[in-house]
């Protein structure tokens, strides 16, 4: 246990201070041999890849239609609902997302407008790993179908039996995604990036996956104009704010369905009560024991705290300074805090909201900033698949008023062309009459 | 005049193609020289660069308060006013983009909320370099000040003089900015990034500026975890397309009030019309020939293009390959046209919407994704002021009906403790019966 008044500043920040993340020089080096391969080889880079790193003898590239459409078949019922449900769900709090354009008149005959229009062509990445992530088809797969992209290609690796899971399959199929590519790590991001004779190009990336896709993003949306990523990638992590009332089961619960996501993930405890504290280190160590990624979620408490503070005023400033990915309230009544949430990714409020309702099913995205990138990202929205644009339109009357604040700028600012692509104009108009 | 049809492929994707713009390895060093000296040594290292780099014998960091209330006194009326009727436009276009946060229930019990958050401190920077630029403190200092940013911070390099000149002082005051800051290029960044004793530490820095500043962004935004930048920088440009009825000299002015801004701007105009083409080709001359700017102008005129095309609706789709950051149509009746408008930054409606009404004073932004970023980028709008985060409460019977979609999901992620996080919430409850 961590007392937090009881140390000081330089403590304070060390036990808040994330694992380190540094991509190695191998990763990069790697990573560039691969999208080079990509770029002038195609479809023959991809396929070679397959052989070499997926072990497959004949390798295909496209998942067949078919495929896509039969896949339901090898579900389960309770699967194939819980998809359905959480298909749902997150469809209707990002529908509700879809943005609507500006019109405005400034002043007499000057007509301005704000535009949205989706991004033609999106790629989602989907890590195959160990474990298929049907979930995380959904978080993006809805939000490309709603937006009405052009293209949509989702690329995953395969299992080792060569297959994609049917879940993820079925998933994709809900969201209208007709181009499955089974290809995974920087090959699979180089193939959306360059475009191949299979795979068609994309504007902008998004999705999770290891260090070697985390590369291959950060270089392609550096080196490929016009190309954009979704958003910096880093470690998951929680931070739970607990009262004296909280139940110790349900906090170890919550850290631990944080940290066995992976070893760097971190987990966070703020409570003001001592007793709270010590019940929950011993219900994590008695969950840890049952849990099949016991090791990974060791691991990662590891590095993390408990830590006791003096109210829950204060955990709310202790966590807008840390800036969490995931921030639980298991509070009597969080609402009155609720106006001093800062820096979070995603909010859970109550004891009975655990993440994983939002990692799965509640609605919100579960693709959020992380690792100190909530103080400026936003969580993954409808808005990540739009780009907008502005348009004016300009009447001879709502020229001639605004040439009076546009000429003595454009003086002020030195710049002649600009005053004489509108003083020649107003000329013009002078010898109409 | 390059007739489009007449070419190849090839030929047609070469003339489209912007000049390289490589930022040296002697730029990148001197740049991290700079921003570890700030980083360690604070405000000592920006009066150093003040002393050696803008030769100031004894250097200030701060503007007074009393310096940016008293600078209007300094301006004409005109340019005051002008100043004023373009902060009134910008703020009247951008106030109506301000967010509204979304409350919706998923399915009963599911309580899910996307809230918008101003983002809490802002960088501004102004470049200073040949000419003061008021308009760029009224593109970017309205929308901080709509956002209700906590801190907002403007970075401005002194004139020989050493003093700011008035119209930005004014622009900034009327944004109700008070932390001026006379520093510029890699080491304004730097202090924005890193904070000084003098210079409040911001989330995110906003603002065009040379190569250094350019390179001074983007590593502090690679480096500095929860750092953002507003875009990817590039040249300015501007594509025409205008028809066999449109007025040539407004065409040649409009190319020019691109080109005078540096030498590596891109002018194109696509047109159906020999002869307008022709006639545009006599006007640029005329013009140029009485510019201030004639030698940066007749640079960027080297790196351009007089297209021919058959069609308007070649033009668009021409356009929509080349993504410019300002598409200015002069049509005799452009609204048919507008759906055709893909990848565009702001776009300039009929004979009489110049694009300098957009540089200034219309009320759009002129801060826009240039380069081919318009592909994925939108032009600079309110929402890059904020950030959104979710929440969601779920009740008792919420949990136990969404525990269905949640279940399976986990299992089939193979994540037992995302699962435990719900079955122990579900078994609670049974208990309480």
């Amino acid at each position: 246990m961590f007392r937090w008044n009881e140390e000081n500043q330089q403590a304070q920040q060390a036990v808040l201070t994330r694992p380190a993340v540094t991509a190695s020089k191998e990763v990069e080096a790697i990573c560039i041999d691969i999208l080079n391969a990509v770029k002038t080889q195609g479809d023959a880079a991809l396929l070679k890849m397959a052989k070499e790193f997926d072990k497959r003898e004949t390798p295909r590239l496209l998942v067949p239609v078919e495929e896509i459409n039969q896949a339901e078949q090898l579900l389960s019922n309770e699967l194939k609902a819980a998809i359905e449900t959480a298909y749902a769900n997150v469809k209707r709090f990002h529908q509700a997302q879809l943005p609507k354009d500006i019109k405005l008149t400034t002043q007499p005959g000057v007509l301005c407008e704000l535009k949205y229009q989706a991004i033609e062509a999106v790629g989602i990445y989907v890590p195959g790993g160990s474990a298929p992530l049907p979930s995380s088809v959904i978080m993006q797969g809805v939000l490309a179908q709603l937006s009405g992209a052009q293209t949509v290609v989702l690329t995953t690796p395969v299992k080792a039996d060569e297959t994609i899971n049917p879940a993820i399959l079925y998933a994709a199929k809900l969201c209208g995604i007709k181009t499955i590519v089974e290809s995974g790590g920087a090959g699979a991001i180089a193939a959306m990036a360059y475009g191949t004779e299979s795979v068609p190009k994309v504007n902008k990336i998004f999705g999770p996956g290891n260090s070697f896709v985390t590369m291959a993003k950060q270089l392609v949306a550096q080196t490929i104009p016009g190309m954009a990523i979704d958003m910096p990638a880093g470690p998951s992590e929680v931070l739970v704010i607990a009262d004296e009332r909280a139940n110790p089961e349900f906090i170890a619960a919550d850290l631990l369905s944080q940290a066995e996501h992976g070893a760097d993930s971190q987990v966070i405890l703020l409570c003001n009560s001592e007793r709270i504290i010590e019940k929950t280190q011993q219900a994590l160590t008695e969950q840890l024991a049952k849990l099949s990624r016991k090791d990974t979620a060791e691991q990662a408490l590891a590095n993390s705290s408990l830590i006791l503070v003096d109210s829950v005023e204060q955990a709310f400033a202790v966590s807008a300074q840390y800036g969490p990915e995931h921030l639980i309230l298991q509070l009597a009544d969080a609402q009155p805090y609720l106006n001093l949430v800062k820096n979070a990714g995603s909010v859970f409020v109550g004891d009975y909201t655990p993440e994983s309702a939002g990692d799965y099913a509640s609605g919100t995205n579960h693709v959020l900033p992380t690792y100190g990138y909530s103080a400026t990202y936003s969580s993954l929205n409808l808005l990540d698949f739009f780009r907008t644009y502005t348009v004016q339109t300009i009447s001879k009357n709502g020229l001639r008023e605004l040439s009076k604040a546009i000429l003595p700028l454009a003086a002020a600012e030195g710049l002649d062309a600009h005053a004489n692509a509108v003083s020649i104009r107003l000329e013009a108009m002078n010898n109409e009459r």
